[in-house]
């Protein structure tokens, strides 16, 4: 709700109305920004930390910039909550993550502007470059800033944008945003480079900024003596890195601080060629004091009360997949020393933090860059030790090309333990992990599975700690599992064997993972038409059950596949299998086979079940698919419609 | 030939002998092994320049560790001609990139020696601290060293893994062998900061580099004053990027010198923590004077003339793809001021050399960063530019999640022009194009094509120049067209809609791509079995022609489809396609379907009709199948034996 408390803010409908104020006004501005940020989230729940860092930039950059015509990029969209309300959106800003509501990250279709759309991270150097080598193209004069985080800069991106902008020297502005924090504590080189940069929370005073401009300016001739002299500030800034990959490195400075916020940007707006870093010191979490003091500064919360900062804990009914397989992974880990855990940069999200505590020494977090985490544990599989590499399903995508090359064509016994497959809800499609089983099942002798609850997954953990053939994986989906009663520690599986659950005689339906609860309830549902109706867990995507789909289709008058992932994953190589035996050909029946998997289109962020209901593959959508194939079209319409 | 001229190194089959010779008889060793590998090559053609480049500094790596126990990794395995012939493999050194011949990588299964496979660049730090970690994690004392390139020093997942290493402190050696020249000339800011601390060619002396090794010896207590003097020298030799990202830097060093790289190699190999980066300097091409006069130094060579070094040029029967691409697209961009073009440090490979010459503003090389390339692109896209990025098949999978997060999510119109599709012959499986259809297949709103000639391909980059709606691919092979007459310029194509080449009754075979020529040839040959044969070009693989789809399944007998291509690719969108269209289902008469991809296995290096052949997916194999289908099993049998 919009409340007297923020009288400057309720007068700015879009950045126009910010860019009439005086400057003098604006730190009112970024106060009732920060404080309607809190009351919103607070509702909505969501990333919090990452927006109240960067309150005072983000009043700054719209101020002295011309958004939306010049491009402000921001990285990771998960900070720019304040952008939004700031963008025109702020009416709707307690429908963040929800169904219909605005995108918890930026999305260019939401606004024009959100320049770039960012989930992942690391993307906003090379979006910003290719905007202003665009505009340098069109002899156009708009400013290009990208945004980026400490913890953004281990990825190999933005290296390689850095590297290639150095080199274009093109305009272009780069705000290191420096919280020395992102989701866990960092890690990596580069991070504890920035900070020495900051040590002892040494900022540049504005006098001393305005020094650094200058000394950037090109009337000065670039001679030997002043080449010495920057030498000697960047000994003294530490900013030589930058410097040596071609940017003009202005900082640290304070972050929160307007008066020195606004002179800086204003001044390297105005500089007039080659590409800037401007190193930028904020706290995650600024402002809110149960924030500050958290450890993980509100990253992401769920909605909570304004005046404590405690959070209303949706009552959990199970444990998550994630903590099953940190569980199941230690009691795997305890009866074989050769176990080993990598994560990039999601300890938590991932359940390796769990790990990590019980086998401290044998918990590799690599920072954000899956590349080098693949070939890392490729390396590491060479050596006789069994990785599991826990990544995203969508994360995995930045080291598929390692996966393949380094891992798959060299059959090592690399395990990807595939969190957050299938739809992600409130994250939406930028997170959705729809590509893994398509992704990963068209590479040679790769092991796939998908368990079908929390205690398949501990199965699942035990079968691949025991192959060492090559490698392997199984995917996951993000939240709770449905309850089972687990064991101590997971059984072994049959490589590429699946099971029967229930026997029928009319339909089957074949599921890989989570999708068998549904199955399930679709099979119940179809006795009620008088279908008798078989279910089986196919637990393998790859190697297929080539006997039991032979069977299925042999004994019934319909086979359904049923996936959370595309087109080209578990449904292609049921395809392929049953072709290739024959059971597709004509003359053997009435005999009528569909693959369920989700739609040609990106599915907008919603709760799962709708996103679900959504693509089609709920039980509804199955049963409805179900009655089709026997002819029943009435009946499938009917159920369809419901 | 091994001759009367290589004394040495004829007592040497394994680097045990190496390590029995006197220093002083190095020198000798690494000529013979010069002149052995220019003679090997002038016989099989290959990749020389490299290779001729680090012959020293393979000869002291072997005399200095004591491999196989110590790990040397080299990066890209296409300079390991030398290594090779030092391990064990001289007698086979001339079956190299043949048929049951050696890799022309380094491959884990062909040799003990060969620690990580490597045809893709920039993967051995990762791997090689991988090695190093599981040699702490055991307790061990071997040594690890990863050789790296300047030119993969361009790649994220490098300075991921510097940033990985920096922070772990294991006992990793960096061997960076600066030679200021990968395939193509080096781009990026990264490549100019090493040329800058090589500057004027000042290698260290023998002794400085003593002094800066003494510096890293831990005996040294680490206080200010030192760090200070560290520092200071720092400055001076420029190492500072490397020291600040946790390395010891020594160097830059002279990589033909091995009274230099000796005791330096000795002296790191015996420091006793960390990882420490020594910076070689090396000449490509080094010792055969028609290497060192050619601009690219003889990257890879044809057979050549050992005296002239005069190659012999196999005979052209037709333009290749790559050169048909670069003049189609040059047709476009005069027409259309909005195409731009961006290469990933392979200018002549994707032909934009060509078309580089023609729009030097509009082509843009990144260096070898494939991430950066597709987000580049993306940026440039929002701009309302027409960006073509061009990049091989298997280099693509690098930049996999900038294609979906970045660029399909967002639907932005970025053409990918994807070169050495399918399987590439000498250079083997870690080239082979075998994905792309499934992996971007599976994306939502993809527009994919695959030209079946040279003049289809005009027509394919005319439709992507026109296609503005959304993400584009077309895919076309390595090597010479089939020599079709060419038009000026492309026509656009209807998207996804396939066309008919012959008309028959009982068999269908729907191509994609270049399989199409063998599926002519089967046609014409199922004429001799009296089998009236339909052969149809689909064009794209997405969006597929349900259409002409529907047409085939009806009035055919049986449907064959054909790609150079994994499973789950445009295979998977014809069953999907069929199916839901009901052509699958039983009682439609005596209809059968089958879908010819690769096999679910990688296929070793060969010549590609060879390759082809083994991947059952020539004219053979096609009519074996159509036979098959058709229920003449042992005329099947008789063609397949044939």
């Amino acid at each position: 709700m919009t409340t007297s408390k923020t009288p400057l803010l309720d007068r700015i409908a879009s950045p126009e109305d910010l860019r009439k104020l005086r400057p003098s006004e604006l730190k009112q501005v970024a106060e009732d920004l920060r404080r309607e940020t809190i009351d919103a989230v607070s509702v909505t729940g969501g990333h919090l930390g990452a927006g109240l860092g960067v309150v005072e930039l983000t009043v700054a950059l719209h101020y002295v910039f011309d958004t939306p015509r010049d491009k402000v990029i921001w990285d990771v969209g998960h900070q720019t909550y304040p952008h939004k309300i700031l963008t025109g959106r702020r009416d709707r800003i307690r429908t963040l993550r929800m169904g219909g509501g605005l995108s918890g990250f930026t999305k260019r279709a939401e606004s024009e502007y959100d320049a770039f759309g960012a989930g992942h991270s690391s993307t906003s150097i090379s979006a910003g470059l290719g905007m202003a080598v665009a505009r340098d193209l069109a002899d156009g004069d708009n400013h290009v800033v990208a945004v980026i985080g400490d913890s953004s800069m281990s990825a190999g991106m933005a290296y390689e944008a850095l590297n290639n902008a150095g080199a274009l020297h093109s305009r272009l502005i780069v705000i290191l945003n420096d919280n020395d924090m992102s989701i866990a504590p960092p890690t990596g080189a580069m991070s504890a480079y920035l900070a020495r940069l900051v040590s002892g929370g040494a900022y540049r005073s504005i006098r001393e900024a305005a020094k650094q401009l200058a000394s950037h300016l090109p009337r000065f001739i670039y001679d030997k003596a002043r080449k010495a002299e920057e030498f000697s500030r960047s000994f003294i800034t530490g900013g030589t890195m930058f410097e040596e990959l071609g940017f003009y490195y202005v900082g640290p400075i304070d972050g929160h601080n307007l008066d020195h916020l606004l002179p800086v940007l204003k001044n390297v707006r105005d500089k007039d060629d080659g590409p800037v870093l401007v190193h930028v010191v904020t706290q995650k979490g600024k402002g809110f004091g149960p924030a500050e003091e958290s450890a993980d500064k509100c990253h992401a919360v769920n909605k909570f009360d304004v005046a404590t900062g405690i959070q209303i804990k949706p009552k959990a009914n199970a444990p998550t997949y994630t903590n099953i397989f940190a569980k199941a992974l230690i009691a795997e880990a305890e009866h074989d020393d050769k176990i080993v855990a990598i994560t990039a940069a999601m300890p938590s999200g991932t359940g390796l933090d769990i790990f990590g505590k019980a086998f401290p020494h044998r918990t590799f977090d690599v920072a954000i860059a899956e590349q080098h985490a693949v070939t890392f544990a490729a390396g590491l599989a060479c050596e006789g030790y069994k990785p599991f590499c826990a990544l995203y399903s969508t994360f995995l995508q930045r080291g598929y090309d390692q996966v393949v090359h380094d891992v798959a064509i060299q059959n090592l016994p690399v395990r990807f333990a595939i969190d957050r497959a299938g739809l992600v809800g409130a994250d939406g499609p930028t997170h959705a992990g729809a590509f893994d089983l398509a992704y990963l099942g068209c590479l040679p002798g790769f092991v796939l599975m998908a368990p079908a609850d929390e205690g398949e997954l501990m199965h699942m953990v035990a079968t691949a700690a025991a192959y060492d053939d090559g490698p392997s994986a199984f995917r996951y989906p993000r939240g709770e599992g449905v309850g089972v009663e687990l064991p101590e520690r997971g059984e072994i599986l049959e490589i590429g064997k699946g099971r029967i659950l229930r026997e029928g005689t009319k339909v089957a339906i074949l599921s890989l993972g989570t999708r068998l609860a549904d199955s399930m309830k679709a099979a119940a549902e179809l006795e009620n038409y008088g279908v008798s109706t078989t279910v089986a867990d196919a637990r393998f995507a790859k190697p297929i059950d080539r006997e039991l789909l032979r069977s299925l289709a042999a004994n019934h008058e319909a086979l359904i596949v049923v996936e959370e992932g595309s087109i080209g994953g578990f449904g292609s190589q049921v395809f392929q299998a049953l072709s290739e035996d024959g059971m597709l050909d004509g003359m053997r029946g009435a005999f009528k086979f569909r693959s369920m998997t989700l739609p040609d289109a990106y599915i907008d962020h919603d709760k799962h079940e709708l996103m679900i209901a959504r693509a089609m593959l709920d039980s509804k959508a199955i049963v409805g698919k179900a009655l089709e194939l026997l002819g029943d079209e009435k009946a499938a319409a009917r159920v369809m419609i419901a």
